[in-house]
């Protein structure tokens, strides 16, 4: 299926689909395989799990942002990708087949870790990753209140009730604040039998404040705004045990059957299948040009690399950073083909992050500049409206923002999932959910 | 639960919601109960499974429509209902939930029938009735070419591209001219190692005309206009047989992994759960006042119902009958609780039907007059984006349609399903379907 000289991209996330965009361009002729359909843009996924928007409006189908046409110049393979022979050039997808490249950019992007416990604390406590987790949260979501709605037992609506979301990041902290909007606001007259606005929305974090990556002020900042949309913040409050019955975190049992995991974050296995061994956190080693030593044509960018930047600290992992990082090696491939001389090593120009809390309020760090409140939230909306790939998301998310924002509704507030599964699971939604885990297992 | 004079409504379908619009602007106290979260907007379900819409967009929460407050005088209550026990006056939900009535208004509608071939058809040829019936088949075409794009089995290639829609009624004429839209336009420049274009669109009927609600020229009309659009149309074509390799219609047998069932309608299981004699296709005949000899307090409206208009003739099962029996019952209650005296019969107020045909044409009748193509498609537009409930939802359905309309792209081209599934489904879509199936009725 794949020539002599072949550039094969596994994984259409930031990294990948900048590089395939830059190949294209250039008119380089590539191979871009990827497990889904589309390009998700999951710095918005909390807004689908929260039921404000919809699953379209954040992701784009693959094909649709490079428009292959016919010819074979660009190829486009839906494929899950379990191996690479690196001797024999080909990467080895499940169910059998193989595509050969002369050049590989492995662009797999991360996955949540439970630290070891997955097996016993994700049945309990799903990560947020994929359009499926977040179709699936926000099932459980509405359900709880459907389920709180219909119940007598006080101690079970309580437990209905109550949400807890670990991890003190950028996505524990807008999935708690969306969550506290959902229930205080949007829902608040929703209901005959209960009142929303009596929802606890619990933030829970090991260390000692939120948003790490950012000075300690902006971080105290953040729980203050935090505090004000009704979310508790319990900090130096690390998990020891997750169970049907709620989270222990610190020394406090929060009785829960809503919790949401958006803590550790681990590389996905290139490093295994390319035989190496992996920083702790499952990312691969690479040069300051996102080469391997030894394997000549093997670039790793993105999440799944760990690369250092000038000043000797490793990169973070955030999207920024790998769609500069697909630019760069597409960059290199063009300019081998061409023979010209290499560039000097990846450099990445950090244009600043943001987090957004609630729906006015957000932090921000551009190089020395700190921004907070509202028009450091304005300015998260606009950035985030102009890097969401496709014209028509754009248009159709800023209405939904626009109407979100005048008038507290959320229009996604659909329970979904497989037919019968949706109601079955207002009496037990674990039990749903862990059926339909088995079958897919089943499957492997 | 419930109080001792109580009106319960059943299914918050168009008639279930009309019927609660007009008590809640009365001033009646009611519940209404339905198994899902949502009142879906049936008519351009089939736009969801051809990926041109998101579920969001024709689907708004229950909640959101009757804004029930605190209080109780409105109560939705999100249950399975599984039986009626006249005598005690209460309606029984899974789980054992009793839900007492003074008036029951049962608006259960209708659900697609395989005329007793269900188990052996079904697996094989999924029906469009709810959102996740239209999610698992936008996953299967989608699937269908991108499997077909990376086998290099040119017999599986054909199966893969070739798509059978049974039933010539509007679904099925709708379903059909969308999927040729989608491959011959939308997905035209979409792949490298398949030509979209070749997909074979196959809509089969019984009998000898489409759209048979409508005069035979119209129905004759639409076959023109879906040949135009590529759609092969085989009439007198009853299935005989459907199974894995495809599907036996009249005498030829078209091989396929693609079909869809647009065919038969029965009633759900109101007439069963009163422990009346139904009709064949399991309507409950009812009065002209839309009770029931011998049950005072019990209303059956909508697809549920059989009822004769002023011509002596069933009236048919569409939306705006249901709609009207309503708002009918809803009057009758309300006119019973005043002390005034009863209406008449009803009569339904036939403003007309349409159908549409791919991007450009459409057939309508209203009353004595006709219409068909660019004009009645402009009309059909109109009137469905009027009928959408939910003014967000409006202005996102127009954005999407002037912007599919202009460029041919559709948005929600997206696969989506338990996680691992949508890609193992790549190798084989039935063994994912059947592992979800079995799962999902392992519950009950």
């Amino acid at each position: 299926m794949a020539g002599e000289e072949r550039v094969v991209i596994v994984g259409a996330g930031f990294g990948g689909l900048s590089a395939a965009k830059s190949l294209a361009r250039a008119g380089v002729p590539f191979t871009i395989i990827d497990k889904r359909n589309h390009h998700l843009f999951q710095p918005l996924l909390y807004q689908v799990a929260t039921a404000a928007l919809s699953p379209a409006e954040i992701a784009v189908p693959i094909r649709a942002v490079l428009a292959p046409g016919k010819g074979g110049s660009i190829e486009i393979l839906m494929e899950e990708i379990e191996g690479i022979d690196t001797a024999r050039r080909v990467v080895r997808a499940v169910g059998g087949d193989e595509i050969a490249y002369s050049q590989l950019i492995l662009a797999t992007g991360s996955a949540f870790t439970y630290f070891g416990r997955e097996d016993e604390w994700r049945p309990f406590a799903p990560a947020l990753k994929s359009i499926d987790d977040a179709l699936n949260i926000r099932r459980r979501v509405l359900l709880a209140f459907e389920r709180a709605e219909t119940t007598d037992n006080p101690d079970l609506r309580k437990r209905l009730m109550t949400f807890v979301v670990i991890g003190g990041g950028p996505t524990g902290v807008e999935t708690a604040g969306a969550l506290a909007e959902l229930a205080k606001a949007t829902l608040a007259k929703d209901f005959t039998n209960i009142d929303p606005r009596d929802t606890r929305v619990v933030l829970v974090e090991a260390v000692d404040t939120l948003l790490n990556a950012y000075p300690a002020h902006l971080g105290a900042y953040t729980e203050r705004k935090l505090a004000d949309l009704g979310v508790e913040v319990h900090t130096n409050s690390p998990v020891k045990r997750i169970d049907e019955n709620g989270v222990l975190a610190g020394d406090d049992f929060i009785e829960t059957s809503n919790i949401f995991w958006c803590a550790g974050v681990e590389a996905t296995p290139a490093g295994k299948w390319l035989g190496l061994k992996t920083n702790k956190n499952g990312t691969v080693p690479v040069s300051r040009d996102l080469t391997i030593p030894d394997l000549p044509g093997v670039f790793v960018i993105g999440d799944a690399a760990s690369v250092e930047g000038d000043d000797g600290k490793p990169l973070p992992a955030l999207a920024p950073v790998a769609k500069q990082q697909g630019q760069y090696v597409a960059e290199a491939i063009i300019r081998a083909q061409q023979g010209q001389s290499p560039q000097g090593p990846f450099r990445y120009r950090d244009w600043g992050t943001m987090a957004t809390i609630g729906r006015s309020a957000a932090v921000g760090k551009f190089g020395k500049l700190e921004v907070k409140g509202f028009p450091a939230w304005m300015l998260w909306g606009a950035v985030h409206i102009a890097y969401l790939v496709g014209f028509r998301n754009r248009i159709n998310v800023l209405v939904n923002w626009l109407w979100n924002w005048l008038t507290y509704a959320k229009g996604a507030r659909l329970i979904t999932g497989p037919d019968e599964a949706a109601t079955r699971a207002l009496d037990n939604p674990k039990a749903v959910d862990e059926e339909l885990d088995k079958s897919v297992n089943a499957l492997d």
